[in-house]
């Protein structure tokens, strides 16, 4: 049984003597560092900093650990700070369409036990896969927009009340072919995380399989992102490649493009739960 | 001592029998085929060929093989194609401007002997690089376009006279910071070669590793690629990536580039000179 | 709905006209060919091919292919050959022991029509997958060899008692970790498909993620390879890697591993699947 | 015109408050740290930090730096740590035999300004090679050992002397196909580089690429490391790989190489000058 930790994840100015006061406050507490991880972008003359301790001993109780964070470094350091604690699993909601790698990828990885997160429900606009959410026994509910869209606020309320309901903390769209509301975006501010099926920024937007074979390009990607309001355009988490050739279609770059998709956003999902990614003017600070 | 080899490159429009008669056409005039590799774009219906024969004991002289190529297959088949002799060595010039790692990536090749090829004249629009010209013996010409590119034509023929008296087969741009005039592209269709330091499509034009860095991405890229009268949008010969994080500046990502530039480069330079490489549909067939 | 296709595989000595023979054979017997792949191994002087065409029209009766291709190439050209038919899905078991990764990939690939192929059952040494087989509606089947190993013999008949009734073809070991039986390996000779969680012929045995860091390398890998009765000794099918650093410990290889052993060994299958393998002296011809 | 600044690597048992107390002797004494990296092993429980701070405004005079980290850290952390400085350029001896690649590589680096380095000498077993370091204007020192090896203590004891009088911090084989002497290694206790052309512990000693060949691999490798009296087996550095394929010869395999192990052994070179390399138990630590 490993004892429950504590999580701090905050950027802020670089500034003399942050390091030493951050890790003077956890130790002169009691606490035992197990790890820090810490960046300093020395062209926004920022620091980005990841402590985790052994809450076992710790003097001040996990639930005013934020608070006492914000008085005795925050303030004077001008952080962005969060809290968080090994023993709480976040709680992860997938959202797909008509595709089952992906899906069958992160089913896999939770039931072996690889993660600690709860999946609480799978939503699509397709009945496609329901077979697999059945065969995993997680709830999975279908909404579809009507080609009219009369009901798109309506979809989207459900969506969000069944979010809020199962007290969704972060939500994965696991080759989900249609669009985030503003609203769901502005309620998971880089808490949505997408894998688009090419190297971004090459070949945003619909069939990029397709444009990468008119393009002729030898080498196709997978980019893992948070969505925000900008299509594609969000922090990009984690990318792969795989080598093509001219003996390649776009039917053997879709075929060659699912499993680097699967694996791109498995390892960026894996990130996210481990609460070790930072987000910065765009773009994403992700601790090793 | 290697024996004289001929290499026929061709493409038509995919019909039964062309193999067979292709394959006929050496072996009945006694040729011996050392290597054979086709491709058929099953889109287009379209078969790519490069067959390489030793020509000792071919039946036909070599001064007569194109021609009758054209005469007991072209018309036939409707095909394009093009017989090399593997002991004419392809003659290559060099465009620089300040940065020595390509260009010392492709001389020191050449000086140890690893291409079948020429490399006559060394051309920029700098005086920083003589050194390196002067280095390997190779002698070094600059022009330099005024900044009220009054002399813009002056210099253009300048270039194509210097290629043609020295009898260039073909370019290699070696991170040359100016562009191609159109009289040269069209003197040398396909046959001039450029690196640019992007995964392309992704950060054309200016300054991609800066590109690169604003977008947050976290694997970089370089392309070689020939040039045609769209800039960075030539059919691409090789690509290939570094895995970057958020570690990296636009400093250190031009440092980790240069060594995928100059290998990107000399990887398609190879397979040119080679004569591996076919061009169609603004994409490239690249044999092995 | 495709038509029925005939796949040839052969190899023999590299003599001329053997591809003039062999393409000519199929062309003239009405088969349009649609795939033709061949090497020639220039050190071993012998020809590697791999010829596919439809069966539509074909003037030779598909239960005559294999005949009528000793009879007019084989004898002449001391040729080893096998016919298949594209509409003959082959049968494969899957032997696994208590790790569920590989076994997920192949059977959501399986289950989402990736593969032409069946999968009448799977077998293990232990109960722990159980559910997974459950889940995917296939026959699971356990038997342990006991301590003192007395009953080897009565669960290696079994084994291959289950192989022979379900018409098995070929067999792929995902992540079994129990030693294959000679007279299954002979049984089945290049057709047992094994992943090994190292970059083989590094780390060969038990435990390579715990050799890989006592060596302190900076690249894992994985490889899937033909099984033969030297232990991690057979033909390689497909290797792939990923980088790791200092930061890495037995347990993060272990996580960073297993997404390349499923993806690895998923590359194996499909290859073998699609008829598009032929070995030589120890070493695999895997076509494009 | 960048500040001289003090590097300082370390590694120690680990323990709470270690960091707090580096950072805090660098900070009270006035220091502006600028970078900052660390390591903890949790298996051996030892730290391994890097931390770099502007020399300007520093209270301790440069030449007591050492004294003062040992007096007031190193003693009660049982610290085995070092201090470098900025400005004081390394001083690398190359070795060299018959192939030039790594060689051209590393001299264009040095020539074209990309380290802060000094070259002052070349070593040889063959004359082969002088054009290349009269081409950048280095001395370059030939020894051969006889075949009866009688002038083996006479030729070590030259270089040695060479080695000596050039002040010489460390030294890198650049395709040195000789062995080094127990007292070099004694003399350069992990500041030899060598560059392995295999993917270690694959393939040790002679004509890995023949071995690759002859085990059928699908990628080959290459590894820069420190020499030590094992062969082949010191502290890897970096490793780099490439695919290949059926196709490929050992004579491709070794043209395929060269690229691999030029950028390998300049990688490993690059992270040696920047002092980022920290050693342990036969594995390295290299800060990114």
């Amino acid at each position: 049984m490993i004892k429950p930790r504590a999580i701090l994840l905050l950027h802020c100015p670089d500034r003399q003597g942050i390091i030493t006061d951050v890790t003077g406050f956890i130790t002169h507490n009691h606490g035992n560092i197990v790890d820090l991880d810490q960046h300093v972008d020395r062209i926004d003359e920022r620091l980005f900093m990841r402590i985790e301790w052994d809450l076992d001993g710790f003097s001040i109780p996990r639930e005013h650990i934020n608070e006492a964070v914000d008085q005795q470094l925050g303030i004077r350091y001008d952080m962005h700070s969060r809290v968080y604690f090994s023993d709480e699993k976040p709680r992860m909601a997938i959202f797909v369409s008509k595709m089952s790698h992906c899906l069958y990828d992160l089913l896999a990885r939770y039931r072996a036990g690889e993660w600690e997160v709860e999946i609480p429900c799978i939503v699509s606009n397709h009945e496609d896969l329901r077979y697999v959410a059945e065969q995993f026994g997680i709830p999975y509910h279908v909404w579809s927009i009507s080609p009219d869209k009369s009901n798109r606020a309506e979809v989207e309320n459900a969506e969000m009340e069944l979010l809020r309901s199962n007290r969704v903390n972060f939500v994965v769209l696991a080759r989900y072919m249609q669009l985030i509301s503003d609203e769901m975006i502005s309620c998971y501010p880089h808490n949505i995380i997408n894998i688009h099926h090419s190297f971004l920024p090459a070949f945003k937007g619909a069939r990029p399989y397709h444009q990468a074979f008119d393009r002729g390009v030898k080498i196709i990607g997978a980019t893992s992102h948070y969505v925000t309001r900008d299509l594609d355009a969000g922090p990009i988490i984690e990318q792969d490649v795989v080598r093509i050739s001219h003996k390649d279609t776009p039917d053997s770059l879709v075929r060659k493009g699912r499993d680097l998709e699967k694996i791109v956003l498995s390892r960026a999902v894996t990130k996210h739960i481990e609460r070790k990614i930072l987000t910065y003017k765009n773009r994403t600070i992700v601790f090793g």
